[in-house]
């Protein structure tokens, strides 16, 4: 999956991703008038909101773009009925084409962590079938817990051709509390990230890893020192646009070849309309407005490496 | 909760905690069987399975222990329909007046974090409405985030009086990978185990705080620095039974008032009946293994206390 995420990065010329986390307040009064008239101010009317929503954003952006982030948070917390309209997104982005990224930041030890992994990337086995459930392309993982904890993920995706992002330095202001603290004279952060690159190491596709780091926009810094810790390593770089990075932040996580990175904006683009600078979409054409922010992410991108 | 909880355990007399994390393997054949028949060798045939498994083994434990355990993972990888008996079983474990530990390592930042906290602990608020989904009373939190992540948490928890277990040292043969390395003379849990101290006390209940903290059975010697570290704080200990703990093992996990550690053992006891100990129960009695192993769990505590 990892070579496709590079050919359609290589074909889009914009090596982005559009985080699907729809808070309720993002979606437009019309879309969730319409879904509470169907489905009343209920999880099941609130999860047909943020699909709907999600639907427009993904039918006005798709052409552009290689890859999504839904965060599964954002569908949890509406239980089952936000888990359908989760599992829905992710289908209807590979109809798509779309590379989609589960972000879900699970991690866990042994055969725990192997539920996670064939639940969100492979196939669970009942009796003598086996089926895809969340099927993601790649998922998000914490690394707390050390190589019990990936491994069950990493058997996964060498066995389905899925990948990972490992968190390795989070892009929130809180992150350095236990990620920048000492050890041996490196910050844990970087210590997390050569087991990265080790476990990635023995899952390798052509020119890139399986496995994939976090590391936020939010610290254009220590970005230029984990490009060179993880050179095979795929890079995902939350925190552009709302959280605070720019475009010219970025160019130090990207290798020469142009590639190695993938910038993702969530709020930035699916509550475009929000925004001042798109304020003229106006609500009711809110996906016309994540286009034309994608667009203008791209360039800003673009236009810094 | 903490309330409900320390009184759970001293009218039962038993700091135990059944940690409900059905592998279809560990589920009888009958079982699977009825199951099957009924709705075909699928996810929902394995949901059914697993949600009967689970209602045989709480109405033959419930009467005897304060907590329940599930791990979210088990369910999860059967997707939707996996989700819906993971709801049941928390349902029908508050029905039992059981308290409900989610064992589901979320963490994230912000508004992520405030979304599982909200979906597993608190409510969700459409429109003019607001729903408990999933529902637990404790969770599992990863701390790798920091104070970011674990604030949205809490703050749920002080509106619900609900409570937190926070990973600080986990079970697994790697979990010294990077939660041993050392940071100013003192391993990295420890700091962590201070943060947890920290955070808990913004968040006391009568004796002990809301948030409590993950401490494996399989590092006594840890366990016994860490009681010091957080004597406010519980301490839920996985890694009994399977994974090699021993009553004997635990006694510095507890507070010389006899509380301040939970113990939780899965397949000890759910799956008790393929247990040599166990075998002569048979497997369509598999739930009175589970109570017998039940038993002789609390005994071996009891006794090392």
């Amino acid at each position: 999956m990892i070579q496709k995420l590079i050919e359609k990065i290589r074909k889009t010329n914009a090596p982005i991703v559009v985080g699907l986390d729809p808070m309720l307040a993002y979606v437009p009064e019309h879309i969730q008038k319409k879904s509470f008239a169907e489905f009343g101010e209920t999880p099941e009317g609130a999860a047909d909101a943020i699909w709907q929503f999600n639907k427009e954003i993904i039918d006005k952006t798709y052409d552009l773009i290689p890859a999504v982030k839904p965060q599964v948070a954002m569908y949890e917390q509406f239980g089952i009925e936000g888990m359908k309209a989760f599992q829905k997104t992710v289908d209807y982005c590979h109809e798509k084409d779309l590379v989609v990224i589960g972000d879900i930041k699970r991690g866990d030890i042994g055969s725990t962590s192997a539920a996670y992994a064939v639940g969100h990337l492979g196939k669970v086995q009942i009796g003598s079938h086996s089926f895809h459930t969340f099927n993601e392309d790649f998922v998000t993982v914490n690394p707390y817990l050390g190589t019990d904890g990936v491994k069950p993920f990493a058997d996964v995706c060498r066995e389905e051709k899925k990948g990972l992002f490992i968190l390795v330095k989070t892009s929130n202001p809180s992150s350095g509390e236990f990620q920048d603290r000492m050890i041996d004279g490196k910050p844990l952060y970087e210590h997390v990230a050569q087991k990265v690159a080790a476990w990635g190491e023995e899952l390798m596709g052509e020119e890139y890893s399986y496995i994939g780091a976090v590391v936020g926009a939010t610290y254009p810094e220590i970005g230029k020192v984990l490009r060179k810790v993880m050179p095979k390593t795929y890079i995902l770089v939350p925190g552009y646009g709302a959280q605070g990075g720019k475009g010219k932040d970025l160019t130090h996580y990207f290798n020469k070849d142009g590639l190695g990175a993938i910038v993702n904006s969530s709020r930035g683009i699916i509550a475009a309309y929000k925004q001042e600078a798109y304020a003229k979409f106006g609500a009711e054409n809110f996906a016309d407005a994540s286009r034309q922010a994608v667009l203008d992410m791209i360039e800003d991108i673009r236009s810094a490496l």
